[in-house]
């Protein structure tokens, strides 16, 4: 018999009325399944927080100034952002790494130097960066997630900062899906009326620039360093055979990417929360993802997956300790 | 200016776009506004776990057979069943309480011990309970919730475990709201294809045989020993400004009772989850709420509730944790 079958007949056999626990029990199929085992177990959680800066900030697709990237850096470095306070809440381990942010940091700060170049480059200009970079970053990525594994953590979510990366998101995803730009392109930070419509512009204009033959060359053109590294951490995370906690827009179009590049990652991916932002409902819809939660959160940092972890943390829980029907001596149904 | 305006401008001035937290901010505010506090904590999470016995079962309105109640709340006793393993996960205190069940536990269980009766009777026959008998299990129930908050509990959950309470619930819920019974019978613990119908015919009967004029009246009629406990055990939580946590179809049919008697309780409900059980979408519409997750689940005893926990601390904890623009040297929108 199958894993599959094997955890499908232990959730069954549960004290509870067949599949009553709903998405739970197909959180614990799908976790028993990634470690091949009847008592998975989530040890050690990580959550990757990559930063990076756009050159394409300049053309003003964000409510936002660019420094609001290094300055959130230096905010997740004191514990006052989203993020800090829902990892500290649910023990998750929280690293934040500098992928390509336009600031140096002070060496005493907490941030993992990874910085590629000191932002992308204007994509009405020229492409965000070159293969090389993109190679770089994805292979930067990749050896944070062996150093995790290598710490014992089998789960691990990844969240991102960086001024304008909806933009960088909405190309990869327009690309990727074959999507009319326009249904790629949300509010962002808070990008309404008017000004969506500026930004929607500013993508088409890029989209049109640009003709990449590979997914690799498509990351490149239209990516951002956070972007790339964390596409590379999600490879290296399939690699490794880890749960991975996907948060909102940004982090499922980086997902996306990832599966362009091995389509085997779609596996061990828990998509975390839908987010308000247009556009990820379409990619988690294209990827027939169940989201967790439905909280119209649109942060990003990786707050949706570290505010779903406990309840994905239930769904392990209640498929190693719920007692079975014979073990209770509960009668089942007649 | 009011709690509500100085919990909004506190919000707004986090780190993150305006409404970035989407449905935790809401959830911030509401129990900010309960608690008529900036700072606002939840002490001493507290499940109470009602369960009792009807004479409904009797004519086949749930595939399980009556004995579940009680071997159910055997496995309560044992830590087997899913609202043990949640609230262990989320360090909520649980109590069982037989509200009336068939059957006399032994003394040594961990079973508060409030029986109104060894169940209720038959609807096809008579009313489920006597008006004194309806007013007995509210008032046992207020004393449950007012020894939860001598004890310093803030924040309690509710949830239930009786063979043929979504019966009790549907009828509630048809005569409080008007819609007819069909819209308000759902599959229960596995009522699918003709016998739904059977139960929706039965449910039919008994509606057709009663009137009762007041809202108690309707709950005697039609409602359970742990349903009955638990509306009062509700409008004492109001009573004791706490916060309620709501959970699936049988709970927030019996909140639209305890809002009957006392429309103010609806400030202190937070609706946990959207349940599959039919009729549970149609009273959180009537109720304008927004329930925290929608996983599909179905199961009751607080279940929902008690896994939607984590979620509605992440909502106190990013007011009372994160830093704001101003006090993290973060730029403002431009």
């Amino acid at each position: 018999m199958s894993i599959k079958s094997q955890l499908q007949q232990k959730i069954d056999l549960k004290t509870k009325p067949t599949g009553a626990l709903g998405q739970l029990e197909r959180i614990a199929l799908q976790i028993g399944s990634i470690q091949n085992s009847l008592t998975p177990e989530l040890k050690n959680p990580s959550m990757l927080v990559f930063a990076g800066d756009h050159g394409l900030a300049d053309a003003g697709v964000s409510p936002y100034p660019k420094e609001v990237t290094w300055q959130m850096v230096m905010n997740f470095c004191v514990g006052g952002a989203a993020i800090n306070v829902f990892c500290k809440q649910n023990g998750i381990n929280l690293k934040v790494v500098d992928a390509g942010v336009d600031f140096f940091f002070p060496k005493d700060l907490p941030v993992v130097d990874c910085k590629v170049a000191t932002g992308t480059k204007n994509m009405l200009q020229e492409p965000a960066m070159s293969l090389e970079q993109c190679r770089e970053a994805m292979s930067r990525g990749a050896e944070l997630v062996k150093a995790e594994a290598a710490a014992g953590c089998n789960v691990i979510g990844f969240g991102e900062m960086g001024i304008a990366n909806t933009s960088a998101s909405s190309l990869l995803m327009h690309r990727f899906l074959g999507l009319p730009i326009e249904q790629c392109t949300g509010h962002g930070a808070g990008m309404i009326g008017e000004k969506l419509d500026y930004k929607t512009s500013v993508l088409k204009t890029v989209s049109e620039m640009y003709d990449p033959q590979t997914a690799e060359e498509t990351l490149a053109t239209f990516g951002g360093f956070e972007i790339a590294m964390m596409a590379g951490a999600m490879l290296e995370a399939r690699n490794q055979n880890m749960v991975i906690l996907v948060d909102g827009f940004i982090t499922t179009a980086t997902c996306l990417t990832a599966i362009q590049l091995d389509a085997s990652v779609r596996e061990n991916c828990i998509f975390c929360h839908a987010s308000e932002e247009q556009g990820h409902q379409l990619i988690l819809k294209h990827l027939d993802a169940e989201p967790v939660l439905n909280l119209a959160m649109r942060l990003g940092e990786g707050s949706g997956a570290a505010v779903a972890y406990p309840v994905i943390q239930s769904a392990v829980n209640f498929l190693n300790e719920m007692a079975s029907f014979e073990g209770a001596g509960v009668s089942n149904k007649e």
